[in-house]
């Protein structure tokens, strides 16, 4: 059988507080939840979790070495918005908000324009905006026909 | 302005055509698509995205440095599934695409049922079932009332 989607993406943090507060300030309206020392951010498509890092660790259950803190994943976290004012409104937001600007929103080779921040543990968000792209009814991406 | 959703989440990896392959296999139907380089995963909800770990570096501006091959990266992706049964299915699938199983599905202390595989770039998956958990019309995780 194969897996027909994701449903969670789970961040572990140093500090579950500091982080649960940064993504309560820059998520519109998120209903958080705190469930068995989990915070659960209910996004529409996907949710974000933060979990204590070393519990993520350890809830994987193999041995597994803790990244060392505030380094780049390899990895990145994305919000498509429908506009390039709607994306430097959310860096206005997110900058009041403690985030670290990685890269100050520009124009892209793909003919784009994007921007980078990070959240308190370092996890790197894009927000980006593309003429290529379009949103479902129910707000899912899809490529333009 | 606040954030209201995700939209894309892109795992930096080392082989785009050996991580295309692999996630080919596992996904029910993805219709993917090649664009500037990119492999996109149109899943429902969020799109899963797949571009060489050093370009994904490189788009982020900042001097970042790359994190060992096949090193936990502190996060966790996961599906929610609806039974037991269907968790113990999707990992024989992912096993015969070439997965490393982390750990094989079996109960949690919060009261739930999980498992954890690795990609070939070893992000890690988890599938997981919980009684409390249930799905909106459209697929979305939520909570029970």
């Amino acid at each position: 059988m194969k897996i027909p989607r994701m449903t969670v993406i789970t961040l572990g943090v140093a500090d579950l507080a500091r982080a649960t507060a940064f993504y309560r300030e820059i998520f519109a309206t998120p209903p958080i939840t705190q469930y068995e020392g989990v915070t659960f951010i209910p996004l529409p498509g996907v949710w974000l979790s933060l979990y204590p890092l070393e519990k993520l660790a350890e809830d994987i259950a193999e041995e597994v070495e803790l990244p060392a803190p505030n380094t780049f994943r390899g990895f990145s976290l994305a919000y498509n918005a429908r506009s390039k004012e709607e994306i430097m409104n959310i860096f206005s937001r997110v900058a009041d908000a403690g985030a670290h600007i990685a890269k100050i929103p520009q124009d892209t080779f793909w003919g784009g324009f994007s921007g980078y921040f990070t959240d308190p543990d370092g996890y790197y968000w894009e927000v980006a905006w593309g003429q290529m792209f379009e949103f479902t009814e129910h707000g899912d991406l899809r490529f333009k026909a």
